[in-house]
C-alpha cells in the first residue's frame, strides 16, 4: 500500500520545529510549553485525521479510528513526543507520525479495520524526575501511587494523585500496542539491515563498584609496596570487558563513571568508585556475568573490591506472535530484517508487562541519538512506516481470527 | 657522643603547637601567621644556644655558630619550618630541630669545629603558589626572576624583587648542606632499617594522557562495535603498572586522576584524560619508561591516545663523599643504614644544584606523611641526630683535609 512520503517528512519536521535550539537539536522537555505546542500541533493533525481525540490529565494524547466493531479492543500505535536536552528529530515523534500516517492511509484507502486503532503520543519518556517512560507507565497503572517523594514531584507539575488515577486506562481495552522507533544503535546501520524486529527489551543491573587501596606518595612508594586502587579497578575493567565480549548478544557491560580519590597527580589512589551496569534480555545471564566479575575481583592483590547493587529492571519480551506478523509484514514485501534486543527502554517496554506488544526498528545512522546529529534517513522512515502499515493490518485480520 | 633526647622531644613538640588543628594535625603555611610564630620560637631557641641569627627578607632564618677559622665556609645544616594543610609533626621541622639539638651538644661538650656551621629554616618548602622550595630556591639564586606572574604573587606577601634579590646567599661560604628528615614513604619502615642515605632526589616528569574513543549509548551498542575509552585507558594503566614493575627501583610510574567523558551511568566513555607521573634518578629511565608505554599504547585498538609532556624536572644527585662520609658515621655506630633515592622533592634538592649536599633519611611509620598520622618512633630521631652529628663532625673534618 502507498503511503504519502511528502505528508510524512512535512509532519515529523513540522513537529521537530518545536522546541528547536539554534544548533538543530530540539529540547522539548516533558510538561514544557513546548511540550504542550507540540501536543496542539498534534491533535491538528488528528482533527484532520478525524480521529476522536483524547488528552489525559498526565498530558498523553490520544486519537482513535473507529473499527467495524467498536466493542472490539483498539489495536494502539504510538510512542512518545517529549525529548532529551538538545535531543533529535525522530527520538519519539517517528513513532507518533508514523502512526498518524497509517491512519491517514487507511482513511483515504477506505479500510474499515476490525479492531478501533488508536493513536497515542505519551508523555515524559525521557529520563527526568518523574523517572522515564511516566506517561506509558501510569497509563496502564504501573506507577506506584505511593512511590517516594512522588506527592512533591506532582506538585512541580501541578498534578494531583486523582491526575494519575483518571488517565489510567482500562487495559481490556487495549488489544495490542505497537512502536515503530529508532535503534539508537550502530547494528541496523553497521549491517545495512533496515528493520529490526525487538524480540525484548532488555533488562538494566547497576551495580557501584568500590575498589579500596591505599593512599600514599606517588613518589616515595615503591612499586612493589603500592595498594592502587585505581590500576586495581583498571585490572577489573578489562577482565569485566573480556567477559562481557565473550557472553552471547544483546549482553553488554559498561562502566561509564569512575571517581578516584583523592585524585592527586602525584598521590597513588586509595579508592576507586565506578558504576557498572549491564543490560540483557535475560536476567539470568546478567546474574552469571556478575558472579564472574566477582570471581575475577577476589583474584585482583592488594585491593578490597566491593559490588553493591544499585537498581535491577528486569527484562522485558516483547509478544512472539506479534513478532511473527511484523516478520510476515517484512516478508511479504521482500524488505530485510533482523530480530534484536532493544538494549534502551521504551514506552513499549512498560506496555509490554501488561498489553502484547511489538515494536519495530529503523537504523540509525552510526547509532547516534539524544543529540542533534540523530539522524535516520528517510527511506528508511519511509520503509518503516511501510512495515508498521501491514503489520496493522495483518494483526487486526489475525486477532479477529483468535478472538 | 651523647645527644640530650628530652630536649629534641621538647622542642620538637614545642614548634608542633604552632598551628595545631583539634584533629592533632599542623597547619602552618608558609608566610602565615603561624610560620611567623614558629620562626620567632626558633629564633629563641637559636639565642639559647649562642647563635648569630640572621633571618632574611623572604622568611628564611639562619643561626651561626663559629668555628676556629672564620674565614672558612660554612657547613649548613637545616630544612623547612612551614607545614602543609593539616600536616605532621616532623617534616621538615625535624630537620631543623634535629640540626639545632647538634650545636647544641657542641656547645656543651665545648667542641670547635674548623669550620662555621650554620643552621637553616627555610619559609615555603611545601607546595604553595610560589611553587614549593622557594625559600631554598631564592637563597642559592635558582628563584628566575623574570618567572611569569611572579611578581603578583609576590605582591600577594608584601614582597618585591629587592626583598628575593637580597635573600640570595653567597654560595662560595656555604661549603656543604646536610639536611635531616623523615622518609615520607614505606621503605625504611617496612623493611626495619633506621637509616636511609640519600643518594639522589629523583626527577619527576608527568604526561597528560588523552585516549580518544566513541560516545554512545551504553545499552545499544554491542560489545563488539563499542570505542570505549575507558577500557582503552585501563588497559594502558595495567601495562604502565607491569612496566613499571619491571624497572629497577628507585623508578615509579603513577595514575593519580582520571578524567571520564561524559562520565554518565549508561553511556560509553568517550574520552579519557589522565595524568601519568614517573620518578627515576636517571632521565633516561624515565624516557626509555615512556617509550614504552607509548608502543603499548599504540597497540590498544579502538582508541586513539595521545602523550603530552606537562613537566620535566631532572633527578638531582646528592654528593658521593657526603654520603660516604654519612656512610661511615652509621658504620662507627653499629647503625644500620640503606642507600635509597628520595622520591619526593626537598630543600636539599634545590641545594645540591649549586652546592655538595647529602640527606639522611628516618623511617615513617606506615609511610604516612602530609597528615596528622605522620609519625617516626623517638628511638628513631635519636638515631638520626645522632647520625647527623656524626656526620657533621666527619664532614668537618674531611673538608678541612681537602681545602
Amino acid at each position: 500500500m502507498k503511503i504519502n512520503k511528502q505528508r510524512i517528512k512535512n509532519n515529523l519536521t513540522a513537529i521537530g520545529e518545536i522546541g528547536k535550539n539554534k544548533n538543530g537539536g530540539i529540547t522539548r522537555l516533558a510538561f514544557s510549553s513546548d511540550y504542550y505546542k507540540a501536543v496542539d500541533s498534534l491533535k491538528n493533525l488528528m482533527e484532520k485525521a478525524n480521529l476522536q481525540i483524547n488528552q489525559d490529565n498526565i498530558g498523553n494524547v490520544f486519537g482513535k479510528r473507529s473499527g467495524k466493531y467498536d466493542s472490539f479492543p483498539s489495536i494502539m500505535l504510538g510512542s512518545h513526543l517529549d525529548t532529551v536536552k538538545n535531543g533529535g528529530l525522530f527520538d519519539g515523534t517517528l513513532g507518533v507520525i508514523a502512526g498518524l500516517e497509517c491512519l491517514n492511509i487507511l482513511n483515504e484507502q477506505n479500510i474499515s479495520t476490525n479492531h478501533p486503532i488508536e493513536l497515542a503520543a505519551f508523555n515524559a519518556e525521557e529520563g527526568s524526575e518523574m523517572g522515564g517512560t511516566f506517561g506509558s507507565r501510569v497509563m496502564i497503572g504501573l506507577q506506584d501511587p505511593s512511590e517516594k517523594a512522588l506527592q512533591s514531584r506532582l506538585k512541580n507539575y501541578d498534578l494531583t494523585s486523582a491526575d494519575l488515577k483518571n488517565s489510567i486506562r482500562d487495559i481490556d481495552k487495549i488489544k495490542a500496542f505497537l512502536e515503530l522507533h529508532v535503534e539508537q544503535g550502530v547494528v541496523l546501520d553497521r549491517n545495512e539491515i533496515p528493520i529490526g524486529i525487538v524480540n525484548g527489551i532488555a533488562g538494566i543491573t547497576r551495580y557501584k563498584i568500590i575498589v579500596k587501596g591505599e593512599t600514599n606518595h606517588a613518589g616515595t612508594t615503591p612499586m612493589n609496596l603500592r595498594k592502587d586502587a585505581l590500576t586495581a579497578a583498571a585490572n577489573l575493567i578489562t577482565k569485566i570487558e573480556k567477559i562481557a565480549t565473550s557472553f552471547t548478544e544483546p549482553f553488554v557491560a559498561t562502566v561509564g563513571k569512575i571517581n578516584v580519590s583523592p585524585g592527586a597527580v602525584n598521590v597513588i589512589p586509595g579508592k576507586v568508585e565506578m558504576v557498572l551496569e549491564m543490560r540483557d534480555l535475560e536476567q539470568d545471564k546478567i546474574d552469571l556475568a556478575i558472579e564472574k566479575f566477582k570471581t575475577e575481583a577476589k583474584k585482583i592483590e592488594n585491593a578490597k573490591i566491593v559490588f553493591n547493587k544499585m537498581i535491577q529492571k528486569p527484562p522485558v519480551e516483547t509478544d512472539n506472535k506479534i513478532q511473527n506478523i511484523i516478520e510476515k509484514a517484512c516478508n511479504d514485501n521482500n524488505i530485510s530484517y533482523k530480530f534484536m534486543a532493544s538494549g534502551a527502554g521504551h514506552d513499549a517496554k512498560e506496555i509490554a508487562r501488561k498489553i502484547p506488544s511489538g515494536m519495530i526498528f529503523v537504523p540509525s545512522k552510526d547509532g547516534k541519538s539524544h543529540c542533534p546529529e540523530e539522524w535516520t534517513n528517510w527511506d528508511d522512515i519511509y520503509r518503516g512506516v511501510e512495515v508498521l502499515l501491514n503489520t496493522i493490518l495483518l494483526l487486526d485480520h489475525k486477532m479477529s481470527e483468535s478472538i
